[in-house]
């Protein structure tokens, strides 16, 4: 790591926020409140941690005006200011990172092969022995990784980064700023299939993938190209890793879905909705803005009305798993068994009062 | 896409049916019910959507005998009759593909390695910084796309297709018309591992896979090697992206798995089965021909009558969750609970009546 | 397969044992109990396989000494006594296995791309296609298969292996002795966003991959560099394919896990423990030594005490699935009407003895 410091005075004039302290002190990087040293600003985003934050060696605190009038003198050093300070950190450490980060190589490796018959802008890194064929536009500012594989025909907005071994298919599109990693797939054929006597007829996947803008893709996930239509991914979308999005999918704006995440075909997905690691949605199903599912449930029909959702079966000691299941599974016999003694309670006038259910 | 029309009298020509129409109406591609033009031709494969092929601006409709006789006067354009209108739908789709699809690039990329004690037919096409290695076979027709690593031994068979950046492992054999998705890993050890006092012996993965004709494997998913015999995925085989399956795996004809399924090492599984996204099969299970399996479902025992089955959480709102799963993992004071009342009745001459458990 | 036969005395010369038989016999291979010819040598790890062991055609048998007494004269092989068979088996695969595999192909492939700024050891493999960059180190006798994608400052150990198409990301530390399966993705940016008004705000991944010695990694499974530390795997862990780890988490030393496991961010999981397939850890949890967690469990808690852990809903036929899922949604109402019953009974006195539960 490169020796760079940084006035708070600096992060106030980039990323606002109200100064207590001495604008001129110097810090060198971001730390979590507990490894912070005193040339390290930290943050505070979880009152929990308050008490953390009271004994943090750090040279200056992020943190919310409500967290400074409880956080006590104990902490003497400078204190920043702001609405959410961990939006604060996010922009600040940025801020670090884009002046320590290794450059990118411009230009294209000689290993790289581009098609003569694409588009190139100037000012692109193209990394050794990517590939990039006919008819692709790759925009300005635009990273393409070692090893990545783009197919005839796909764009590439300005300014995205595509990691090592990304492949892209034919005549995908993909927005600007956006990052896809290593492993990723875009735009492979979904799966589509006639059943003719017992074998499988393959529909042919002729719709594209459309990615927008600012949209993050993880290692290894990979998101089918539509059957007839096209897949669509709005702008803002984050996707963890190993996540399958299935074709004719539409996952709206700011959509953010955990790591291990299925979608079937066709899930109509709405706004700012989240879905935990490992969540599961079936196929053709619809789902409102702003739903929240919790991670390891199955979404097995629509959801219509925001909120949080769950399904997963609790946890428990082997031992006890083992006796609840064998419950679980005749669950409708000690149903039976309620109604006998409720019927013969009645036969015998022995019910009285409400019942509370 | 270039404008190709096709007259419908060359459609049953290729595919067969009974046209109720003219057989010279051109249609230039297939689309759904909703989006067709008067230039397109479309499908009714589901008789709820029986209403919408009325409204159709579709100049041609496939559909069963059944569905035209419920289909009225108000569709007015030809109509294609035939027993299994999805097949005849796939079909008629790939025939309009294998004309608008752009041609393979024929030959060896400069950019490939190819072993010179590799034998590869004439007419394949071998992508840019694809590698095949010594002692591989690569039949007539074949594809392979860009950054495929093809390690010693292989046999890919006639026409079968690799996207970008597949990687096959030794010796492994794959059949004929074959399509692998990009990401996925054919052949990598099997998860196999003695444990002496803590550590982690590793199990040498001698066996292969064995891969038969006309199967389908999806975006990053991964078939492991056998440890002493063979991994085999038998003839017409499909399966989704994302998938998992273990060593020693036998996989039935015609089988069909869709996204994120993980079936642990040596299971066998019969012909013709499905399994629902996510769902995961157990080690050393037998699975029956014919057995369906719903997503999200865990297979923890052999299952060998043919036959739907199912075994995931209920989804609920969050709250209603908790609730619930408290009851769950309580499950067993609620038993009690019921046969103490029980228990007291009887003592008291209570219970009479036939008990309907 | 080239032809070498092994005497049984140089086995045990090599690995211990006690044989019980001529140490001239030779031996071509291991096979299963079932397969084995009169050319193999086999091994019995599970008692329960007995009767196999008496009826094998093997001319050697693998076993401990508590079997030994209980295999009958039925089997008149030889007998190589040990503590733990299927350690055994394993060195000797392994024995096997290293003098029939091909050797890899010393030097740096022509096609691949070595950064004059890497170091990398003589005696290395560097396959076709692979791009190793800047400040990289390559330890003696390391493997870096086709298509690896290696990004700047990262360190390869001795030994270790990366098969096809794996990526590192920059200033990854892998150990000594690893092995990487293809398409894994080491070093990929945590999922680590601020929410600013709906949009998401990225915080930049600028810790590590640490990954010690002997460490196993499966084909298309992907661990997330940190966000301000590093994520450690510690010495011996054994990961299976599929899998995802995210960003700080930390795994003790020879834990294993199954394929398509997830574990989400900041998890620290202790030493020695086992996850079965698709099982699913949430983030910040703390997991102690020795915990077993079953197949297809969500673990949604920290656990603290060994012991074997499970939770997943009972596979069953899907009509019964259907019913008993219903109950389930119900079950509060189930309860309240328990004590609706218990209430009316105690109210007329009718509950006497003891209450079981």
């Amino acid at each position: 790591m490169t020796d760079i410091s940084i006035r708070l005075g600096e992060l106030v004039d980039r990323f606002g926020g109200q100064l207590i302290g001495n604008p001129d002190i110097q810090v060198v990087g971001i730390a979590p409140l507990s490894d912070a040293s005193a040339r390290h600003i930290t943050f505070l985003s979880n009152s929990k941690f308050r008490s953390q934050a009271e004994s943090t060696q750090a040279a200056a605190l992020i943190l919310s005006e409500k967290d400074h009038a409880l956080v006590g003198e104990a902490y003497q050093g400078a204190r920043l200011l702001t609405a959410n300070p961990y939006v604060y950190f996010a922009k600040a450490a940025q801020y670090f990172n884009s002046l320590r980060a290794r450059p990118d190589r411009l230009g294209i490796h000689p290993s790289a092969w581009v098609s003569p018959l694409a588009q190139v802008a100037e000012n692109v890194s193209i990394g050794p022995h990517a590939s990039i064929d006919d008819e692709c536009v790759i925009a300005e500012g635009a990273v393409i990784g070692a090893g990545v594989a783009i197919a005839r025909g796909v764009h590439i907005g300005a300014g995205s980064r595509l990691y090592a071994n990304v492949s892209v298919y034919e005549d995908c599109i993909i927005g600007a700023r956006c990052v896809i990693h290593s492993g990723a797939v875009i735009g492979a054929d979904g799966f589509g299939f006639a059943n003719e006597k017992g074998k499988w007829i393959k529909i042919p996947q002729t719709g594209r993938v459309l990615i927008g803008d600012d949209v993050e893709i993880g290692a290894n996930t990979s998101i089918d190209r539509g059957a007839l239509a096209d897949t669509v991914i709005e702008n803002g979308v984050i996707l963890d890793n190993q996540i399958q999005i299935g074709h004719n999918c539409h996952i709206g704006e700011n959509t953010a879905m955990a790591g291990c995440v299925g979608v079937a075909g066709s899930a109509k997905i709405g706004k700012n909705c989240s879905f935990g690691g490992a969540a599961m949605i079936l196929g053709h199903l619809t789902i409102a803005d702003n739903v929240h599912i919790s991670s390891g449930s199955m979404v097995s029909r629509s959801i219509l009305e925001a909120g949080q959702y769950t399904g997963f079966y609790p946890l428990a000691k082997n031992a006890d798993w083992e006796k609840t299941a064998a419950i679980v599974r005749n669950l409708s016999s000690m149903r039976d068994k309620i109604r006998y003694l409720e019927k013969n309670m009645k036969a015998q006038g022995l019910l009285s009062g409400e019942d509370d259910q």
